[in-house]
C-alpha cells in the first residue's frame, strides 16, 4: 500500500494511492496515517480493504508529510562512504545519529524556506525507514520485523550552522520545511529489497545526486538495532538513512548551495518523487 | 500557577497546585498540559478561575511528565562555567544545541532506567524554559515574551553512547526515561527572575549539585533567542538550559555513576523537586 496525507496544512487526512494512482479517502477507517495505523494489526486491516470502495478524492490536492505525530526523526550521518569521501570526512566506525526537529517536517511538495541570512542550504536524498512496532534493543535479524515502510525524505541541510557553530549538528538540521516526506509510505511488503532502491536529485532538472541504497555503509537492518540500543524507536517514528554522493557542500571544485528560485526533485526507485521550489524567508 | 499532570502513565489529566498543595482537576478547562494550554490566552482564562472551584484530586496520584505533545524537547550543553571546565572542556562561544528524544520524557517521581551495558549513567540537573508562543527569529528583547514558565529538568545522559560513540551528542541524551520534568510547569509570573533560582542534585542523600542559575554562561533570554535562529520553537516546546557543577563525569579525581537501587533528588527554587530512584533495564 501506498499511504499519504492530502489537504490542507494542519488539516490533512489520511489516504491511499490506488493502483490507477487515485486517492482513496481513509477517514472513515483511521484517523491519520501515525503510529496508530503504522501498527501491523491495522495495516493489515487496511491491507484487506477494496480501495475501489473507499472514495476517490477528486482534484489534486496538497499532499502533506507522510507520516505525523512521531517521537522521534532520527538521521544517519555519514551513510555512504563516496558522501563521507566528498565531504572530506573519515568513513564512521559506527552509525552517526542526530534528531531533526519534528518542526522542520514538510510536504513533499511544498516549498523549501531558505532560512534567514543563509547561503549553504543544501539537499540530501534519504531512504527514511518508517517504524511500525516499538524496537527497544532489538538485533538486527529482529529489525525489520519493526518496520513498517519506507518513505523518501530529504534532509535539507544548512551547513553553516551544522559544521561551524559547535560540536553538534542538530543546529543545522531542523530549520522550518527542512524535512520533507513523502509523497507517500510504502509499506514493506512492496520493497522486496531496501538495500537495492535508485534514488537521485535535480536541482533545476540537472542531476545532482545519482545513487542507490547499495552503498549505505549500514543497512537498514543495521541501523534500527543500532539506534534502538539508544533511543527506542516507536511506531510512527522516522529513520533518514543518509544521503549518497552529489550534494552541495562535495561539489568541486566549488562547493554551492540553493538559492530561493530553484526546483528540488528527490526521488527513489519505487517510492515516488517530491518536488520542492525554494523560497526565500519572508519575515 | 503551578500546572501538572496527574494519573497513570499515558492517562495523565491536567491538574493545578492550589495554594494549600492540593491538585485541582483542570480536566474540565483544558484537555492536557500541552502548547494549546501554554498560550497566554488560556494562561489568563485558568488565572481567572478560582482554584477552590475545582474539584479536589485525593490521594497521591503520580505525576506525568508536566508538558506533554511538544515538537522540540532542546537542550543546551556546557552552559556553567564551572560544568564545563570539570569536564576538561573549552568553554563554548555561542550556544551547543542538541536535541532529546521525546520518548525520554519521564515523570518527576518515575523511576530512572539504567539503560542495559550501561556503566556511566549520569545526572544533570537543568532549569526547563517552557515556550508559550512561537519563537522564530526573535530577539533577545523579544524572548521572556515566549516563555510561558519554568520546570525542573533532569537530563540524565550516559557518557559513554554521548562521548564516545561518534560526534553527536544525542545518542547518550535520548534513552527512555532521560527526561523527567517537572513535578509542575512554573508560570512566569511567579518567577520574577529565572537568573537567580539556586538548583541541587542529593544522590543518596549527598549533594552533589549545588549551584545557580546566575552562573549560566548564556542566560534564558540568549538561549530563546538563538535557538530561534534556527530551530523554531513552538507553544509547548522545552529547552534544558545546561546543568551547573558536580556531575559524575566531573568527579576528581575519579568520576562516578549511577547505578541501579540508588535515589537521585534535583530541584530548583520555586520550581519543587524531583524523586528518581534508579532501577535496572529489565529486558
Amino acid at each position: 500500500m501506498k499511504l499519504l496525507r492530502y489537504g490542507p496544512k494542519g488539516q490533512e487526512k489520511p489516504g491511499l494511492l490506488d493502483a490507477a494512482g487515485t486517492i482513496r479517502d481513509l477517514s472513515s477507517l483511521v484517523p491519520d496515517i501515525n503510529g496508530d495505523t503504522l501498527s501491523p494489526g491495522v495495516l493489515a486491516k487496511l491491507a484487506s480493504v477494496d480501495p475501489a470502495s473507499l472514495p476517490a478524492v477528486t482534484g489534486n490536492p496538497r499532499l502533506g508529510a507522510a507520516v505525523i505525530g512521531m517521537k522521534n526523526l532520527i538521521c544517519i550521518g555519514l551513510n555512504y562512504a563516496d558522501h563521507a569521501a566528498e565531504t572530506g570526512s573519515a568513513l564512521p566506525k559506527e552509525p552517526i545519529v542526530f534528531i531533526k526537529s519534528l518542526g522542520a517536517l514538510n510536504g513533499p511538495f511544498d516549498d523549501i524556506i531558505i532560512p534567514k541570512n543563509s547561503v549553504k542550504t543544501d539537499w540530501e536524498c534519504e531512504l527514511a525507514i518508517v517504524i511500525g512496532t516499538t524496537a527497544r534493543y532489538v538485533t538486527e535479524e529482529q529489525a525489520l520485523d519493526h518496520v513498517a515502510g519506507y518513505a523518501v525524505g530529504n534532509d535539507v541541510s544548512e551547513r553553516e550552522w551544522q559544521q561551524e557553530r559547535g560540536p553538534t549538528w542538530d543546529k543545522g538540521k531542523g530549520f522550518e520545511t527542512f524535512g520533507p516526506l513523502g509523497p507517500y509510505v510504502v509499506t514493506k511488503d512492496e520493497v522486496p529489497d531496501p538495500q537495492n532502491l535508485k534514488m537521485w536529485t535535480d536541482v533545476d532538472g540537472v542531476r545532482q545526486q545519482d545513487g542507490s541504497t547499495k552503498t549505505m555503509i549500514f543497512g537498514v537492518k543495521t541501523l534500527v538495532s543500532y539506534v534502538s540500543q539508544c533511543i527506542t524507536l516507536f511506531p510512527g517514528d522516522v529513520i533518514f538513512t543518509g544521503t549518497p554522493p552529489g550534494v552541495g557542500l562535495g561539489k568541486k571544485p566549488t562547493p554551492w548551495f540553493l538559492k530561493a528560485g530553484q526546483q528540488v526533485k528527490v526521488g527513489i526507485e519505487g517510492l515516488g518523487e517530491q518536488v520542492s521550489n525554494t523560497v526565500a524567508y519572508q519575515g
